[in-house]
């Protein structure tokens, strides 16, 4: 491998350093107008009467549109690959603007003007009367009967689901011991750099044309297209850089609206950046969700028989509903074996913001549970918790019962053994004393595993593009989407290593642009290095036969025992027969065949590996304070083979430092009585900042997929599903306390300890 | 056909008409620094002192860049596709600056500055000596005994060629009688309505990005990349809107030097537009040629041997050089039949405006004089000028004996009985009496012969590539260039008419960028609807028979019996089975089998058929002010199939109305002491407008081309063949007088009228 498995430098480092890198913010449009969303300031309720005569007549104000002036029909926002079964759709449960309010924060107007401070001036100027309902912000009020609908004739409930393999009565009847518990986890934000943001104009055939901050340009031209009923060709969406999006930029958030206005306003540019402050409420959220798990064990550790409810909170709309706590219930069931399982899953409307896709989706919340309760099955049973999850989890070959993906690579014995070796588990574990002092310290782990895309639940495309210039370097096309993660850099090491160039000899395309980019359904499902990159290196593959092929007429030598080195053919031997750029040129430039070397493929992938991985930490509780320090923390992937060394530490150090402060600090919090968002800003927030995060050590044990283009599995997410648990099971370790909510910030602890007599 | 063939309103007239398209210079990049050259005031000389040290202290100027400053390897400028034969190679005579001058004009130094006015004002603070040489300003000065070598070692010739063909002295022996004329056209300047401008800078891997108005991206960049010494993928080409070019834009102008220039100055933006008076001289006019025909006739007619001599003026740089007078000499012998035919030609520096392509490539100035000689030869045997001329026309089935080209449709005929017809030939000459008054009216015609392409001389090669959306419309890309003439329309009509779809469902990017877009080598030789449109018609194909294999797998039934219609798939009778939309949303979110319907096509053309046609015109000559009035004109053409007849139309309205400014008033004038330029500039230079223009009558004999995607043949360049030899076998026939130089200008007629005593 001369590219793949390099430490090479992002292929964006440059431009963003630089500044040169194009933010949707960045971009300025002659005559571009601003919009202003007027939102609640109810979280149930229907808006009684609304004036927007002041506002409209505000100098510099062009149109306020409101709930009224709408199209009436609803639209879907999640991120997922259209399904042509009605089944299968996300559900349409939005509008442009509405007067049936169902968070704070809901849109009910929109102000278009010719500057933002005119536009937030207007905003001032707008006249609103509600009839408001209770707000309702937990699950048990949105079930309860009598419940106001947040959308009527869904009784507050987005999807339930449920499934069971095995006998289950029969295999619980074999277990010695019954454990049962209850975990919930925390509404969080993803808190990207780049808010929100997106603006749209009419080009001059009147096609609609929208420039967004976006994950999935394509499906995003759908939405949009659904949003405005008009034909989805009607509908260009291009993508600049993204400064991350973590999985809510994997929604449609502001699009369809600028899209709308500006066929309102005669096809003007109008744009929609949103505020921190919006960005928190309006775009989306982490799904909260409770857990409740029954888990049925032999005293040798066996599990026989496991069963989770899950209470799944959606916020007001829809978005990815509950494809997210399905995701939960499939995980769970893949990561260990039992000889009957159950799961049963309920996604519940409430009055709080959307929550969607956020890294992980739905992950991170059941691994907390999962391995949280697996840790406490082995400290009941005295068995050793790293030992009882060995023995129980799934192996390589497991073909899971519903789905029918096989697992082809299994490292997450060795990866355990890894973080073992770390942290020096045995070691502190020997030399552990009883504890007394204020400080406790206490060591734990916790296991997760992931897939690499989507399928079969949806299908699973990508397309990417590569035309040989003359030097021998390549243009590079393709649909995924860089958002932070590198996938630019990625894509480049693989079109270099299939090519047989330097890395510098592949120019990548990072703007996505419906209008000429291949499909790719997006980035999203840590599918870009597995789908995209299959695409990418067939795409390359393709090229290099044609220029062997070329070669082989140059040159009377056969094509097959032909190959590119450092940007030269090679023959069987290595030795050198001809630069890569004369075949180019003569490809090119041949009078009796000319044509350059081009590819255009489309992968459509049918197969989806499982990652695994896990974490290990040591932390020390201040019982006094509730302050918890991560003293030591290392989180090990199985990701199979590692395209890019540092790219892949730089998604451990950022999921790892998401998941510490999912575990420690972050949750969004709302006025029982009225819903209102309390801390949605970055000072409220407790987001972890560089000075909270440890040491972070990543690891990885280095499996080779078979089904994948390089031996590479998912890594984009993985980071962030397994710190939680582990500093929780730490903390348990430490302390004896076992804290079942997230976050276990210092009140919480502190109550706790308190509680339990330990301070 | 339902799309090919009908006056579909240009896909870019809404644009263009609200202002929404952009030119170069309507695009402003954030730092953007202006470029103005520094130009010599002598025609033909050396620097011999260049003091910019003024200019550089000047605040505001960025830095000053001298022909010490630049890279001293030569570029070619032409816009020809690379042959990587050296001796087929364009001539690399030029630098990006230079201290030998070699027209008034030259590029001696460039002022990057911050704005505009700071650039013209640092021009003026440079100060220069030079050594100077008699100007060369015609054929005989330049190749006199000891001429002052504008390029050294070239004895001013940029090359000679001859061919013969047959026996030519026993040829001319069997002749009843042999002609011998001279004819010489003059030097003029396409005047597109947008000037010359580029725009440079440098992206964050070091690449060059230049964004130009240009007919040649993709060659562009390989000149560029040619000019820096840099690998060609190091370089980005985009073109946007293009102002018209006619050939001038055939030729890399300013690109080299904004593209050196940004990396002057690491990089920023850096613009030069030329001003109209920098456009005449410095970017490319058309060769004044310099012809001697000597034919041998027998009595009834029958040419038996021709012979042609040509000296084409070239300036002071090579830019397509001997190309078009090579040109000449090949449609010289495509147009007429005859035993023998010999031709040699010589193209020479002089110390005038660097001679490029221009609509027609040579073929105005050789109609002019084939045409005129011809039309001498019929008036002196007494034989009907029309007959002669088709008595000795090519036929159907000519195979060319150098080329190899075979003509497959030939109308011209049909067009010489239409134009007849049209302009009521016959029964004006019948009502003709003898004239004696101070206004003559005469009737003339001329024929001419062009091809569609550059093939065999050169490759032959042009991409598309096509993606159908969701609802069946789809996106099309294609690398041939939309400059004004309507390819983009054309194009849009033959994906549709393909793919049996409205053309509003064609999103075409006209937009050309080598980093993405499809390799086409241009604009130019009237090849694209040829060419290009057969690389669009087969990636059209290509969707089309993916679309109909799907909906056979969707329907069971045979792909072979169904076929699109108003975007539905139809029956083999019919009748609807399938909305178009239906079949595409399935072919993207089919989970078995999901993959866009794409193609990606190189039509690398073997073919290249001859257009024909002619031009009738009636004129009235007034004696006394030596004025020439066209009463009628008709420009009648075998295009083959005319693929959008109000786009055909526009072409004839063009050309004719610039085939008559080449007739009667347009010539650049060049002091002869000192070679400076006197004309350069719209007011003085005689361009034809709206109001001099008279009622055109464009006419069309539709033969079906079999090689062609749609019967087509050349259409762009062949308006402007003819109007000029038709005009002067016009005035010859009102005036008896026979005018063998270009432009018959009034004060060139009055003075001929007077020495042949008609006034």
């Amino acid at each position: 491998m001369q590219s793949v498995g390099k430490s090479v430098r992002r292929v964006d480092a440059v431009a963003k350093v630089r500044g040169m890198a194009d933010y949707v913010d960045d971009i300025f449009v002659k005559d571009m107008l601003q919009v202003k969303v007027f939102r609640s300031t109810i979280a149930n309720g229907r808006v009684k009467k609304l004036d927007v005569s002041r506002a409209r007549a505000l100098p510099g104000v062009v149109v306020v549109v409101t709930y009224e002036d709408v199209p009436k029909h609803t639209f879907p926002t999640a991120g997922h690959p259209y399904n042509k079964d009605p089944k299968h759709q996300d559900v349409a449960d939005r509008r442009l603007l509405t007067d049936r309010v169902r968070f704070f924060g809901d849109e009910i107007a929109a102000v278009v003007a010719v500057d933002e401070l005119t536009a937030v001036k207007a905003l001032r100027l707008i006249d609103v009367e509600y009839e408001q309902y209770e707000p309702i912000l937990t699950a048990e009020a949105a079930l309860i009967d009598g419940a106001v609908e947040i959308h009527e004739g869904t009784k507050n409930i987005i999807a339930r689901s449920e499934y069971q393999l095995g006998d289950w009565e029969e295999a619980l009847a074999q277990a010695d011991e019954i454990f049962e518990d209850e975990f919930s986890t925390s509404t969080v934000q993803p808190c990207a750099l780049e808010n929100h943001g997106a603006y749209a104009y009419m080009d001059a055939s009147g096609r609609v044309v929208v420039c967004t901050s976006t994950q999935i340009p394509h499906i995003c031209r759908r939405v949009v297209g659904q949003a405005l009923g008009i034909p989805w060709g009607r509908v260009r969406v291009i993508k600049p850089c993204v400064g991350g999006g973590f999985g809510s930029k994997q929604d449609v958030v502001v699009e369809p609206l600028v899209a709308f206005l500006t066929t309102v306003v005669g096809g003007r540019p109008v744009k929609l950046v949103l505020t921190r402050e919006e960005t928190f409420i309006a775009s989306r959220v982490r799904h909260a969700i409770q857990f409740k798990l029954k888990t049925g064990v032999k005293k040798d550790g066996a599990i026989v028989a496991r069963q989770m409810t899950a209470v799944s909170l959606n916020g007001g709309y829809a978005s990815h509903g509950h494809a997210i706590v399905d995701n939960s219930g499939e995980k769970y069931r893949h990561l260990y074996d039992q000889l009957a399982i159950k799961f049963a899953a309920t996604t519940v409307y409430t009055n709080m913001p959307a929550a969607g896709a956020m890294r992980g989706y739905g992950i991170p919340q059941v691994m907390f549970a999962l391995d949280c309760h697996m840790e406490d099955i082995a400290r009941a049973l005295r068995l050793d918790p790293l030992d009882f999850r060995l023995k129980n989890l799934n192996k390589t070959g497991y073909t899971d019962p519903i789905l029918g993906i096989t697992v082809r690579s299994n490292g997450l014995p060795e990866c355990i053994a890894k973080g073992r070796r770390l942290i020096r588990w045995d070691e502190k574990k020997a030399a552990r004393r009883q504890q007394s002092g204020p400080k406790r310290r206490g060591l734990g782990m916790a296991c997760f595993c992931y897939t690499a895309g989507t399928y079969p639940l949806n299908l699973e495309i990508a397309g990417a593009r590569i035309v040989m210039n003359q030097d021998g370097s390549v243009q590079l096309q393709v649909g995924a989407v860089e958002m932070g993660q590198g996938s630019d850099t990625v894509f480049s090491q693989m079109a270099a290593e299939t090519l047989g160039i330097p890395v510098d000899m592949v120019h990548l395309i990072s703007e996505q642009d419906t209008e000429i980019t291949p499909f790719d359904t997006g980035a999203y499902a840590s599918r870009q290095t597995y789908i995209s990159g299959m695409a990418v290196k067939k795409a390359a593959a393709e090229i290099k036969d044609k220029v062997l092929r070329h070669c082989g007429l140059m040159t009377g030598i056969s094509p097959q025992s032909l190959d590119i080195a450092d940007a030269w053919v090679v023959d069987h031997k290595g030795a050198r027969v001809m630069p890569l750029a004369e075949v180019a040129l003569d490809g090119y430039y041949n009078l009796a065949c000319a044509a350059p070397f081009t590819a255009d493929v489309t992968n459509s992938a049918t197969t989806n590996p499982l990652s695994y991985g896990c974490t290990f930490a040591e932390v020390e509780v201040d019982l006094a304070t509730g302050k918890v320090k991560v003293l030591e923390i290392y989180n090990v992937h199985d990701s199979g083979k590692i395209i890019n060394p540092q790219l892949a530490e730089g998604q451990v150090h950022g999921g790892v430092s998401m998941g510490l402060g999912y575990a420690l600090y972050e949750q969004m919090i709302f006025d029982p009585a009225t819903g209102e968002p309390l801390n949605n800003n970055l000072l409220d927030y407790k987001l972890m900042t560089a000075a909270d995060t440890p040491e972070i050590g990543p690891a990885f044990v280095e499996t080779d997929e078979p089904t994948a283009p390089y031996g590479n599995k998912s890594m984009g997410e993985p980071p962030v599903m397994s710190p939680a648990p582990a500093v929780r099971n730490a903390i348990l370790d430490a302390t004896g306390v076992k804290f079942n909510q997230l976050p276990m910030n210092p009140h919480r602890l502190f109550e706790r300890f308190k509680a339990e007599g330990l301070i």
